[in-house]
C-alpha cells in the first residue's frame, strides 16, 4: 500500500458511512486530505477559508442533514479555531467528524511551522479523538487506520451524537503526481446498527398509572429537532391524559401535526409572556407535580425560573442514553427511551403490529422540503430519515419497523374522576396561552408605536415563507422569537445555536442550512453583533440564493440595555453594549447580497415581500433601530403584560 | 467580605504586579471582572467584541510591552474563541493571563446558557489553569483567591512566559448597585524575584576552550525580541572568536547594535538567498561542526535543512530555562544561561565588577521609542525592561546590577592557528552574504520586471520609517521579507506570529503593537487571506492613527502557486489558493482607514510616501497583484539565485 493510501481511504470510509459533505480549509499539510476528498466521486466538498465559519457551516449542514459532516483543516491553530462551533456541537448533539492533519509526532515540540499539540485538542467537548497511524507500512497500522476512521463516525453519530476528532500525522510528499489518479479501494467498514430502548410493559403501566393518578402533570420540551412521530405521540399523549405540553419556539412543538385532531392541545409557546404576570394566583394554578420533560435547553428564562422555584414533587426525564442534566433541581427519573417511544408507548397499551387502516400516513407528512426538516428519528435516536438524494437512500436504507402510534385518541383511559381532576390543570394553563395569544395580537395592534425592533420582527416574522429554516442567533434575536413566536399554519422549522449561546457561529450555522436545504428558504433572524462577528461566514464561492438574512442593527449588544444590573453602570455604553457604528452595506457589497436597509415600518413593509420573493436571491435586510429606544419600548411591553393580565 | 470583593481584588492584584493593560470582551457573566478592572484608576481597559480578536490584540500588547496583558471574557464559547492566541502565546512565550468568567460548579452540564466545561480549557497550550474559588466566605477561601491571581501572573511571566488561565465561577448578582463605589483593598501579593543562572567558572572555561579550537563554529539565532545587551554580546562574541552569526529577520540581529565596532561582524541575514545556491562547494564550505543557536524558530527553510542534512557534530543551545527543540536533529548540549551572558561570559574571561569607562553605554541605546522596542531582558529572562509610564518604573525597577560586556574586541584570545583556522571559515559566509546582498540589488534593478508582489515588497520595505515596528504575517510576508531584508541603519524591530505560524490573527496582534506604541509607526505586511480572515481586528473604538497595513491582495492564498505540489494539481485553484475576489476598500471604509490602492510600480511609488506620513492617520495600502505573474516573477528570482553564484 502506498504512504498515502491509508489517507486516500479516509473519503471512501466516509462515503461507505453515509457522510456526503465535506467542509475543507486550505493548507499544506492537510493537502493528502484535500485532494483524496475532493475526488472522491460521492462526497460533496466545499472550501471555507475561515476555520471558525468553516466548523459552524460543517455544523449547520450536519443540523440540517441530521448526519454527520466530515471537516478537514491543516495543522496548528487551524483546529483551535474548529473550538467554538466544536463545543456547540457537543452539547446540540451534533455529528462532526474533525480531520486535523498534523505533523508526525517526532517534529511535535521541534520549532517546526504551523505545530501545536493536537492530540486530544478538544478536551472536554469532543465525544472522543482517535489519532491516525503516522506509519502505515505494517498490516495492523493499515487495519487501524481503517478502523479508527469507522469508528470516530460511528462515535459521531451514536445517541447522543457529538464531535469527534480524527489527528492525522502526514509526512511529505503529500501531493500525488501531476496528473496521478487517485484509487480509492472498496474497504471494509464497521457500521452501527443502532437499537431503540423499551421498557418492559409491567413498567410502562407503572408510569401509566402515575400519569393517571397525578392530577397535575405538565409536559415541557426542550430544543428539540422537528420530528413528527414525536409530534404526533406527544398529541396523542396529551389527549389521552388531557395535561399541557409547553415548548419553546427551539423545540419546533409549533410544527403541524397532520391531522391537527384537537386544536385545544397543541403544544403552547406562549409561556415567556404568561410566565412573566406577576399573578400568584395564576403561578399556583400553573403548579406542576409531576413534571416530565424531553429535549435540551430552555429559552424561556421565567419558564425555567418558574420550575425551579416550584420544585415540583416528581421530574421525570426522557432521553434515550447519555448525561441528563437537572435543570430544575427537580429530577427524580430518568426514563431511557426515545421521547416519541415514550409519550406514544404511554398514550396506548400495546397492541399488535400492524400497518393497517386508522394510523396515521406518517410518510406523507415526513418530508416537506429536500431533505426535510420535518423527519423523525431513526431507532436508537442517531437522524438519518432525512434523504437528500437517490445515492444516499440506497447507500442507508431508512429504518423499517412499525409505525408505534395510534389515532386518533378518545382519552379513554382516565376515569371520569380522574379527567375531571386532569381538566382542572389543563384549564388555567390553556387560558393563560390564550390570554397570551389575544395580548400580543392586541398590544401590536396599538397605534403610535416608535420604530423598534420587537415590532419589527413581529412582522416580519409574519411573512415568513412556508417551509422556512429558521435560524434564530443568539442572544436577543431569539428571545425576541420565542416572545413572538410563530405564524399559525405555516411550516417552520427553528434552529438555534443553544448548545452553548454563543453568538460565534450563528451566521455560519444558517449557511450551512442554506447549504443543505437549496430548495427551501432559510431566514437568519440576528442582531448586530452576532452578525459582525461572524462576517467570513460569506467569505467563501458557494452561492445560497435561498438566504435571507434579517438583521436587527442597533448599534450595540442591545440586550444590556434591558437588563436591570448593567443599565444602571456608568460601564454601559463602552463595556456592555459595545457600542458599534459599522452599517451592513459594505458587507453586503463585498459578498453580494442584495442589500435593504430600513428603519420605520413603512419601509420595513414594503420591503418585506421584495426580500422574501424567491427571486431576491441571497439577501440582507437591515433593521436599524436605537438601542434606546428599544430598551424602553421593551419596558413599555412588559409593563403591559404586568398589568393586562385577568384570568 | 462582600461576596464579590474577591473578584473586586483581580484588577487591585494585577496592577500591583505590574499589569497595565486589560482587554476585555462584553457579557454577562464576566460583568463583576468588568466593572472592577473597568474601574481600577491603574489599569487600562478596552473592549473588543470578537474574542479572537480581542486575544491577539492582548498578545501583540504583550509583545510589544514584555509584560503579563490581561484578558476578560464572559463564560460559554467566548474562552474558547482565545484558543489561537493562548497557542500562539504559549509557543511565543508571551506572558498572557486569561479570566474567564464562568457559572458555579453546580450548574456546569445542566443545560443553562453559555456554559461549557471551562476547566483547563487550553490544555497543552496553557502553562497552567487556575480554578477560583466560587464562594469566598470562609478565611482560607479569602486567602486563597488571593493567591491564586498572583501566582497565575507569577506563572505567566517566569520564563518561558506564556498564557494562563483562571477561571472565576460567579454567582448572581453580578452588579454593584446604581451609584455603588467598589473598594479597592491594598491585598497582599507575591511577587516573583527572578534570578539570572550563571556558571562556574571551570564550566565557562571549557565552553571557550571549545570554541577556540574547533575551526567551524556557527552562531544560529533563532526568533528573539531586539535586546541591546544580546547583540552587543553577539558581536563581541563574533569578533573575540571570528565566528559567522546569522539570524533571520525575526531574530531581530540586524538592528544596529551601537557602536558598530566592526561592520564585518555583523550578523548575517541573507541565508534564505544563498543556501539556494546548488553549489556543493559553498554548502560544503559553510558546513558547521560546533553549531551555537538560541531564541525561538527559524523562518528560513534553506537553512533549516540544511543544517538538518548536514548534521554538526556538536549542537548547543543556550536557553536559561524550559524545554528545548532539536530542530536540526543534532543537539548535544543544553546551556541554562541567558544568551546575553553566554556570549558575553565567553567572549570575555571574568574580571572585577565596574561601572567605568571604555564599556558601551547602553542606557543610550536602550530605547527608541515608548516603550522601547529595543531593551534587554532582566534577570531571569523575564521581559521587563521597557517601562511605558512612571507609575510603572516606580511599581517594577529595572534591575541594577554590572553590565557585563567589555567592548571593542580585540579577538586576542585566539592563537595565531586558531585565528587563521577561524578566518578560513569565517571567509566563505561572508563572502556569501556579500554577494547575496550585491545580487539582490541587482535583481532589483532589473528593468521591465512586471509588476508583482515581491519587488513590490522590496519598495515598500526600501520606504519604512525609521523606528517602525514591522509585523509580518504569515504565509508569504514573513517569508518574502525574510529574503528581502531590511533596509540598513533603520531601527525597526520585527514581530512575527511564528509560535503557531497561523494566519488567524496577524492583524490583531499588530493591532495590539500599534496600541502599545502610540508613538512608533507600526507597519503590518500581510496577505489577503490573512487580513480578510482577521478583519474583525479593526472591529473596536480605538484609534490607531499610527498603523500602516500594507494588503498583498494577490486574491487567493498565492503560497501555494509558489510550490511544485499544489501547482500541479487539478485542485489548485478551489481548494489550495482559495481563489477569493474581495478587495479591502469596503473594509477601509467600515473602519475609518486611508485607503491607498496599488496596482503599478509608479502607483506604489507615489502612494508610498503619502501613506506612510505620519499625518495620514491609520491607513491600508492595497497591493493589488496577479498570483500567476508572482508565481512566475518569484521561479524567475529562484532560477537567477540558482544561475548567477560565482564564490
Amino acid at each position: 500500500m502506498s504512504s498515502l493510501q491509508a489517507v486516500h481511504n479516509i473519503p471512501e470510509i466516509c462515503a461507505q458511512l453515509g457522510i456526503t459533505d465535506v467542509v475543507l480549509s486550505p493548507g499544506s499539510r492537510c493537502a493528502p486530505l484535500t485532494i483524496a476528498f475532493a475526488r472522491h466521486p460521492a462526497i460533496k466538498v466545499r472550501t471555507v477559508p475561515d476555520e471558525r465559519a468553516a466548523a459552524f457551516i460543517g455544523l449547520g449542514l450536519a443540523q440540517a442533514q441530521r448526519r454527520a459532516v466530515a471537516l478537514v483543516c491543516t495543522s496548528g491553530t487551524a483546529g483551535l479555531n474548529y473550538a467554538p462551533a466544536v463545543a456547540e456541537a457537543y452539547f446540540q448533539q451534533i455529528p462532526l467528524v474533525l480531520f486535523t492533519a498534523d505533523r508526525p509526532p517526532e517534529w511535535i515540540d521541534q520549532l517546526d511551522g504551523q505545530t501545536i499539540r493536537q492530540t486530544d485538542l478538544y478536551g472536554a467537548h469532543a465525544k472522543g479523538t482517535f489519532t491516525f497511524p503516522a506509519d502505515t507500512g505494517h498490516a495492523d497500522a493499515q487495519w487501524h487506520a481503517t478502523r479508527i476512521v469507522s469508528e470516530a463516525i460511528g462515535l459521531a453519530e451514536q445517541f447522543p451524537a457529538g464531535p469527534v476528532q480524527v489527528n492525522i500525522p502526514l509526512r511529505e510528499p503529500f501531493y500525488p503526481k501531476a496528473g496521478e489518479e487517485l484509487q480509492f479501494e472498496r474497504v471494509k467498514v464497521t457500521r452501527e446498527v443502532p437499537g431503540r430502548p423499551q421498557l418492559p410493559e409491567s413498567v410502562l403501566q407503572e408510569l401509566r398509572q402515575a400519569i393517571r393518578s397525578n392530577s397535575r402533570v405538565l409536559v415541557v420540551g426542550g430544543q428539540h429537532p422537528a420530528n413528527t412521530e414525536l409530534l404526533l405521540a406527544l398529541r396523542q399523549f396529551a389527549a389521552a391524559y388531557q395535561v399541557p405540553v409547553v415548548g419553546d419556539v427551539i423545540a419546533n412543538l409549533h410544527l403541524p401535526a397532520a391531522p391537527d385532531f384537537d386544536q385545544r392541545l397543541r403544544p403552547l409557546g406562549h409561556q415567556d409572556i404568561f410566565m412573566a404576570v406577576p399573578e400568584p394566583g395564576l403561578k399556583e394554578a400553573l403548579k406542576p407535580e409531576l413534571l416530565i420533560t424531553f429535549g435540551q435547553s430552555l429559552i424561556s428564562k421565567a419558564l425555567k425560573l418558574y420550575l425551579r422555584n416550584v420544585r415540583p414533587a416528581q421530574h421525570w426525564h426522557i432521553q434515550s442514553a447519555g448525561a441528563v442534566a437537572d435543570t430544575f433541581q427537580s429530577l427524580t427519573k430518568v426514563v431511557r427511551m426515545e421521547p416519541a417511544d415514550f409519550f406514544g408507548a404511554c398514550a396506548y397499551p400495546p397492541r399488535p403490529l400492524s400497518s393497517g387502516e386508522g394510523e396515521p400516513d406518517v410518510t406523507k407528512t415526513k418530508s416537506f422540503g429536500s431533505p426535510s426538516p420535518f423527519s423523525e428519528r431513526g431507532p436508537g435516536g442517531e437522524a438519518h430519515i432525512a434523504q437528500p438524494d437517490a445515492t444516499r437512500v440506497a447507500a442507508r436504507p431508512a429504518p423499517a419497523g412499525p409505525v408505534r402510534l395510534n389515532w386518533p385518541s378518545n382519552g379513554s383511559q382516565l376515569s371520569a374522576t380522574e379527567a375531571t381532576a386532569k381538566a382542572a390543570y389543563l384549564k388555567p394553563w390553556l387560558a393563560a396561552e390564550n390570554w397570551a395569544t389575544d395580548f400580543l395580537e392586541e398590544f401590536m395592534r396599538q397605534p403610535k408605536q416608535p420604530f423598534n425592533e420587537f415590532t419589527a420582527i413581529y412582522r416580519a416574522l409574519l411573512q415568513l415563507p412556508d417551509r422556512t429554516a429558521l435560524h434564530l442567533a443568539n442572544s436577543m434575536a431569539v428571545r425576541y422569537a420565542n416572545i413572538l413566536g410563530l405564524p399559525k399554519g405555516r411550516m417552520v422549522e427553528v434552529f438555534a445555536n443553544r448548545g452553548t449561546s454563543g453568538i460565534d457561529g450563528c451566521t455560519s450555522t444558517a449557511i450551512g442550512s442554506a447549504l443543505a436545504m437549496p430548495d427551501q428558504p432559510v431566514v437568519l433572524l440576528t442582531g448586530d453583533v452576532a452578525f459582525f462577528y461572524d462576517r467570513n461566514a460569506f467569505w467563501h464561492n458557494y452561492p445560497t440564493p435561498n438566504l435571507r438574512v434579517i438583521l436587527l442593527n442597533n448599534h450595540a449588544g442591545g440586550i444590556f440595555r434591558m437588563i436591570d444590573g448593567p443599565r444602571q453602570q456608568p460601564e454601559l455604553e463602552e463595556f456592555f453594549e459595545t457600542r458599534q457604528m459599522l452599517r451592513a452595506e459594505n458587507t453586503a457589497r463585498d459578498f453580494n447580497l442584495r442589500y435593504f436597509a430600513v428603519s420605520s415600518f413603512a419601509e420595513l413593509e414594503s420591503a418585506l415581500p421584495v426580500f422574501f420573493a424567491p427571486e431576491s436571491g441571497a439577501s440582507l435586510l437591515e433593521i436599524t433601530t436605537d438601542s434606546p429606544t428599544n430598551a424602553e419600548f421593551f419596558e413599555h411591553y412588559r409593563a403591559q403584560v404586568r398589568t393586562s393580565f385577568s384570568s
